[in-house]
């Protein structure tokens, strides 16, 4: 493959010459960039952007550090986030925690060593490295790494709402919810809690299932709805994430109890794999597209250094009828 | 931040002495590099990974270029490559192709430019470029690009095997199949073969359905089965992709049609998602993990460029028994 050198010495100039030719930087005569561009052509060079990204400093990667890849929110989410990248010229590297603290530090490791230009984290933070001191374009969605990195999030609190409020007009009296730990303050747990509370004001009881912090996937989703299938028969309503729905709408099947006649279900992301189910998942839908428009926005801001990045942005959540509420 | 300059001063050498010291090149002694390492250390400096890679001629990323990493299959297949990468010290990039010639090119020409040092393709050639000219490290998993490019692929004829035996184990004797276009070459397209040859030669019936080349994702599959929902009261068997598959088994229920007494469903990927559904999916199952350990393998032994490749390799399948057959 021809190099730098071949190109410079086929049109005449020096390597500094061809070099600033390409990166558009300095002062060259126009017969000068005409000679270099020939040769570019006629040699077919490609210059190696390996050498490029040094000289401007910039990897043009962006990572997305994902709690679990094979989730179908997660990967409903990467694959918008590498949309809106690619819109912006800039990569997509998947950096899949696997709930290893020791990936995390990884990843963060690789953000100030220049392998990336930029971050967007979907994970709850472990390590206890202070991220403050990484001065590197970071973003979280719908985590919460301290008052110094914009989040970005649904508005949980009217998904709360909506899905209080489909239970309740469908009559609902005893309400199971599958939720993550209570003490947790990431931005999610509203919907739990104002579901919860609007349902009790209104005289419903509700009963809470921990999953526990960061279990998340099919395996886990599954197993929890699995192992409380015993409550489907004492509720009327449900509300969890899609695989925990979707599992307790299976376990409703088996055990011969109607859904939506004697149980309710309704689950909070509103992913697609919710339409090939029988009868289709009624949920809160998150605005996929929208969240990743946002979240690379704030970080593409921060790589050009330019524009102020608001700490907090809150995307709009739906109602998404199914037959399952 | 601190940079190599800072650290040399400290250490009273040169630049290019700490860069020998930290790239582990050339001779240093024992008192200047325990200085360097000193001075590192207190300066809490580090390397800037884009000047390393350029020394290296390396860029440590993998691409994995996916038709789309929304689908399920996909999306498990790309986090079980980004974990063997992880193994291998490589970052995997995403190149979602969204069926666009345009952006496959790209990426290949990102490939060209030492962006990534290897790619894994999952899609069909589109470019009429010659991939054999780029001389850079290729591994296709069930796409054929060319003789020179190293194709590692399911057991697609044993899958056809097992997906007809069970449906006739089950008695049937009008057999519906969602199939991709008839005249591709495609690895994947021996199941579809091979159940057709072996039910024709039990004396069953096979109807094709075909879903055409590269329509693949929810809003596909889903649309594909809705369509020719008049078949299922005709048929009394079904094969297809996951979703595909399932979303023929929500249509059975929405039309009375029992599952599996009157209607059998079995599906060729056996995917997480298939175990929510009521009843739970009976599949062919490919083997993820095994499909990505041996495409990792097969490009890391190219980059290191020590090692010859198979140009064929073949990863066994599974029957995953559920409740549809």
């Amino acid at each position: 493959m021809a190099s730098i050198r071949d190109v410079a010495l086929k049109a005449g100039v020096g390597i500094g010459t061809v070099s600033r030719a390409l990166n558009g930087t300095g002062y060259i005569s126009e017969e000068t960039k005409r000679k270099i561009m020939e040769a570019v052509a006629e040699l077919d060079y490609r210059p190696n952007e390996l050498a490029q990204n040094l000289y401007r400093n910039r990897s043009g990667v962006v990572g997305f550090m994902v709690p679990d890849l094979e989730h179908p929110f997660f990967s409903s989410l990467t694959k918008a986030i590498e949309m809106e990248l690619y819109k912006h010229g800039y990569k997509c590297m998947i950096c899949d925690v696997d709930r290893k603290q020791s990936r995390e530090e990884e990843f963060l490791e690789m953000l100030q060593r220049n392998v990336m230009d930029g971050l967007i984290a979907g994970v709850d933070l472990m390590t206890d490295m202070d991220v403050s001191t990484i001065h590197r374009p970071i973003v979280t969605f719908d985590r919460n790494w301290g008052r110094m990195v914009p989040n970005i999030h649904s508005d949980h609190k009217r998904g709360g709402e909506l899905a209080a409020q489909a239970l309740l007009n469908a009559g609902c009296k005893r309400v199971l919810q599958f939720t993550p730990e209570i003490s947790s303050d990431m931005s999610f747990m509203e919907r739990y809690h104002t579901l919860e509370q609007i349902l009790r004001e209104h005289g419903v009881e509700v009963i809470n299932i921990y999953t526990g912090k960061n279990q998340m996937g099919y395996d886990d989703d599954i197993r929890i709805a699995e192992v409380n299938a015993n409550y489907l028969r004492e509720v009327d309503g449900i509300f969890a994430s899609d695989i925990t729905a979707a599992t307790c709408l299976r376990l409703a099947h088996q055990s011969g109890i109607r859904v939506p006649n004697q149980l309710h279900i309704i689950s909070c992301d509103g992913l697609p794999f919710g339409r090939v189910l029988y009868p289709v998942l009624t949920s809160i839908r998150q605005n996929v597209p929208e969240i990743a428009r946002a979240c690379v926005n704030a970080v593409v801001k921060q790589m050009d250094g330019t524009r102020r990045v608001p700490m907090e942005q809150i995307i709009d959540v739906s109602f998404q009828k199914g037959g399952t509420v």
